[in-house]
């Protein structure tokens, strides 16, 4: 069995990442009680299915496919069919299927009862690669990108590089704007492999290698009070392009987008080239007067600015207090000015 | 400065129990930034105000007084006001008031960005003795008890015994259920202090002593999976009384009635003395059909039953997996069978 081994104290846990993992979730997962499996329709139905038929109780609620699912509307109707089918504190929740899925179904597991037991197994490769380990889960809130939520780690996630086959290959290119960025602020090598090789032939090691830079930076910094930081590289930027556009553009898409203004002139042609190898935007025109006015809503924008990560050199980062001006700055720079 | 440590590695904090120690919020607690005051409509509108007096940015919100404001739409309407005065994850929440104040806010600070500061400053001595340390938060959800929550420990409390003197003496005895409840459990000499002094005279020590027996459980289970659950002696029948009889019955009423069929014959009489003396109910004639049906809603409730709290002898407890139906023919040998 390959497994990645999250150490966080009392709170580690595995993520198991065998080809046909999915159909093994009943011996590998604790589903002898009531399981809340929350998935969405872009998801094949077989996955949760096999994962309904692996526990004693399910529950299934499928949600509509996209962002607009990771609402507080949404996280109240976990919570209304928890209490309706009985769940006890002993109870748990299985998300099957993206980041929306994953983050939704963890904050739900989060509260209800005080915290219940959670297990995600994701679909997707953005979620592999990135948001199913690490515990950060939320909800959008009046609009505002993950709001609403709480640190809640999982106690086991079944990463099936299968499940990946059926995607398409738009959705790809979305989860591989994260391995990118990975890659971007921690390891030159990995950076490299997307720039010589056919990243399509190489997904499972590209997982694993960018589940790795996750763990090792989620190990030394649980809660984002320092390191954790640099997994927002593209972020900041990419969160005000992603809460004007979507759901025209995926959130790997903005990512891909918001990078680019962060990094020093070499280090942004490499990566513009992977991107477009990739199928991933690298040119926007959007509105900046809206951008601006999202960033100043950033949940990480203090009085002295925000957070943001600079790659100057592909492999290594910086962070930096970085008023929303000088961020606007470096966006006009390089998407333009006016629409 | 009089200060008991809860030492529960980097959650760590502070309760400072000082005389007059809430008008000096501004000294004790960072409330240079934005700060969310929540109070309610029967706490004395000058404690609230000096906290905001205190704080750089002040948003106050004054909740209607009662279990009622302990509810989901209360959550959101605290979130609501987060969000409009813009806060940041780098701002906090300050409660102050008695359990209903401190549970949802906490359970707000817990939840808005992923968790942000959160102070306690309890004005009821049901607060002081119990629910304003420990991290315990929760709302209550289409009528059922902390269905809703989260652990989420303050960075310090400061419990001001000068705020109890303007206390109604229902209020008072309602809170000192509480720490009978932990002298019955834990500490016979607490017990007899209520037997055989006026506890109304020895409020400072009485709140002391019960936030020691409470720290040292905190800190041994944080996350109640074990020994914490002792501190849900008469807790169990106690919420399925109060979710059939609130707004009728206080919080610390309910404990009361629901202490006393978890005991053994000699201790139960005791028990009853000391309720008596401190003008807390030792009967009642509530429908036993609609406490069973709370009880098979109690989110402790496992298939195999509830983990139920028994005082055999003053000053030790046991916790036994309970049926429903064995706590109902304890409660029915107690209260009767029939309205």
């Amino acid at each position: 069995m390959k497994a990645i081994r999250l150490s966080l104290g009392e709170r580690s846990y595995d993520i198991l990442t065998d080809p046909g993992i999915l159909n093994r979730a009943g011996e590998l997962l604790d589903l002898d009680r009531r399981v809340l499996i929350v998935t969405d329709s872009g998801v094949p139905a077989g996955y949760a299915e096999a994962v309904a038929h692996a526990s004693r109780r399910p529950v299934v609620v499928t949600l509509p496919e996209g962002e607009g699912s990771k609402s507080f509307d949404c996280y109240v109707r976990l919570l209304d069919a928890m209490l309706e089918a009985g769940f006890t504190r002993h109870d748990c929740v299985a998300a099957v299927g993206g980041g929306v899925c994953g983050d939704l179904a963890g904050f739900a597991a989060a509260t209800y009862m005080r915290g219940i037991d959670f297990y995600n197994i994701p679909t997707t490769v953005l979620s592999q690669v990135d948001s199913s380990i690490g515990g950060k889960t939320a909800v959008d809130f009046h609009g505002y990108k993950n709001t609403v939520g709480a640190f809640w780690q999982p106690k086991r996630v079944l990463a099936d590089p299968e499940a990946l086959s059926t995607l398409p290959p738009r959705q790809i290119a979305n989860g591989l704007a994260e391995a990118v960025k990975m890659a971007a602020t921690s390891d030159a090598e990995l950076f490299r492999l997307f720039e010589e090789d056919d990243p399509l032939t190489r997904l499972p090691e590209i997982i694993r290698r960018s589940l790795c830079i996750k763990k090792a930076v989620v190990e030394a910094d649980e809660r984002e009070s320092g390191l954790r930081r640099i997994l927002n590289f593209g972020h900041t930027l990419g969160h005000a392009i992603e809460s004007t556009e979507a759901p025209n553009l995926l959130h790997g898409e903005c990512v891909a987008l918001g990078m680019l203004p962060m990094m020093e002139e070499e280090a942004r042609g490499r990566m513009r080239a992977v991107l477009e190898k990739l199928g991933l935007p690298i040119t926007y025109e959007g509105d900046p007067a809206r951008i601006a006015e999202a960033l100043t809503h950033d949940k990480k924008s203090a009085a002295d600015g925000i957070d943001a990560v600079y790659v100057d050199k592909i492999g290594s980062c910086r962070v930096k207090k970085t008023p929303v001006s000088v961020l606007m700055e470096r966006y006009r720079a390089v998407f333009g000015g006016t629409r």
